[in-house]
């Protein structure tokens, strides 16, 4: 049994009741280092597997291994494993394995709702996801997303904003939002929720300060009637208050 | 205080750690009645305000009015209730309110992620969230979104695909988004998801059985390379395996 389980965005007050009954459950942990330390307090007995960014595949070939000795073993993931986490490659790599192994995906609270929270009700109408990270995708498919999505006034949620190896793809994605949104309209900022040092801010595209915006951070960009009210960021879902 | 709570997609098992703390700390819960069915195992000695549906300011403003007098009141919302639940509704009426009141908003897990988990990761690589009721926001809005999503290959999300009052909606929006994808594209109906007959389908844009969607259904078109492995239904990431 393989249970890929979504941590939510870092407490342990953010993880569903069926998350840690599968922790719990499991005999052996596979996920990255900085996923093992957000649930070593909850671990007991298991094995952990742990292992550095970018071996995802190795990580997951692991897991589906000992899984097929007979163990129960989970694969952790920040947010949910469904939304760019781990379930994807795990049910990919079971698909082609000549085994069959029974995989139950628990899905957790990922970052644009974790964040939406924090900043008030960004996303409460037709929001998309957006992932800024040009590793696994070509940019070109990323800018007519972006245009598509600016275009027709969704609100848009920014995965993997900016990093040191893609200091620039923020910019670029805000200048292509420019050119259907205004640049007065409100961007949400939410770093680090669910940990102590969480932080949200709301600004505008214009004033926008890329600094703030790194790989643990979420970036919301509101519709033409997203406002601010009380310091919460609210996009009306059409009430006729 | 007042906290608008997300009870995700429908059995304790899928709610946070501070989803039922918070529920176990007000003194008044206040939600649709469908809803307070859900948590009602779960309350001690909380007083009940249900109304029925469509009486969603109805529900906020007398949340918002007991509030006030001091006493700390829950709003439940199923999924996650920032995301066409209570959570915007209530900050723009105490964003409007002369008195201050302090809100929090728990994040849940919404219909698509508990949805795509029972799926298998449909929604692995972008995606979008449409909302297919036209009581609020108007029909031409919702289709400009369906263009723009399909035309760029989002995974899309259909929340409230189908109702009695709006049998033809799904119909429609299939039509358009079959425009844009291939009517061989796969498409996720989950049902119930998180209760006892929870179910999960994966059909094609073709081949859809319409009269299997209804209200308490999210449907989930993939993009052009979701595809079909022992059964789940992935959206591939893009790793190279």
């Amino acid at each position: 049994m393989l249970y890929v389980i979504g941590l939510g965005p870092g407490s342990k007050e953010m993880m569903s009741y069926e998350a840690v009954e599968a922790i719990e459950k499991c005999d052996v942990i596979v996920g990255y280092t900085t996923y093992v330390r957000i649930i070593k307090e909850m671990l007991t007995d298991q094995e952990v597997v742990s292992t550095g960014m970018k071996r995802e595949i190795d990580r997951c070939e692991k897991a589906i291994e000992i899984a097929l000795t007979g163990k129960t073993v989970g694969v952790i993931s920040s947010g949910d494993a469904g939304i760019y986490g781990m379930a994807g490659l795990i049910l990919e790599l079971v698909g082609n394995h000549e085994k069959d192994l029974e995989v139950k995906v628990i899905p957790g609270v990922t970052a644009s709702i974790g964040g939406a929270a924090l900043l008030g009700a960004p996303i409460m109408h037709d929001f998309c996801h957006i992932s800024l990270s040009d590793l696994l995708t070509p940019w070109e498919v990323i800018e007519k997303r972006l245009h598509a999505a600016a275009s027709s006034d969704f609100v848009i949620c920014l995965y993997n904003p900016r990093s040191k190896g893609r200091p620039d793809n923020l910019a670029k994605a805000l200048s292509i939002i420019s050119e259907y949104k205004s640049t007065e309209t409100l961007v949400g900022i939410a770093k680090d929720v669910g940990r102590k040092k969480e932080q949200a801010i709301v600004t505008t595209i214009n004033e926008l300060d890329e600094e703030l915006v790194d790989m643990t951070t979420i970036v919301i960009v509101g519709n033409k009637e997203t406002y601010l009210a009380k310091g919460k960021m609210i996009t009306p879902r059409g009430y006729s208050l």
